[in-house]
């Protein structure tokens, strides 16, 4: 785990978006990036780690993967949902 | 890596699905199982692996996760596309 900086966060934009987020924290100076996703996002966020590798940056190399369920609250509801999530570390 | 034996693919069914054949390779004796999936199915493995460890398997460990992109042929189009894949290894 670590703080929010080298960290990104994968949403509901293209798959490209983070990519290049992530190439951009690399080209800054950073050796290590965190790709954080939860639910259906956790897919997106393993093309983005593969395509990064791939394509931009061939030195990176995912050194962990975690995965974890958190509880989320239901708005307006008393009660909460289950949603995994994934963190994957790239690490130059 | 292993043969398809103690494997579960994960596929359009309902999780609840894939959650109960991982169940079942623990009850019959598997000290390992492996969950595979592909692009979007990628999400759905992670809420497997969840559940499973949760709710069914609570000394169920998840010792590796791999990932990879495979190219797979686009029917009557002379060219392939890249899929991200995820393989979980849960282990009591």
């Amino acid at each position: 785990m670590n703080g929010d900086e080298n960290t990104v966060f994968i949403g509901s934009k293209e798959t490209m978006n983070y990519v290049m987020a992530v190439v951009t924290q690399f080209n800054n100076g950073s050796d290590e990036v965190v790709i954080k996703a939860r639910g259906r996002a956790i897919s997106k966020a393993v093309d983005v780690a593969e395509i990064t590798r791939n394509r931009f940056v061939p030195d990176a190399e995912i050194t962990d993967i975690v995965t974890d369920t958190e509880e989320i609250p239901i708005e307006e509801e008393d009660r909460t949902t289950n949603v995994s999530s994934m963190e994957i570390t790239l690490k130059l």
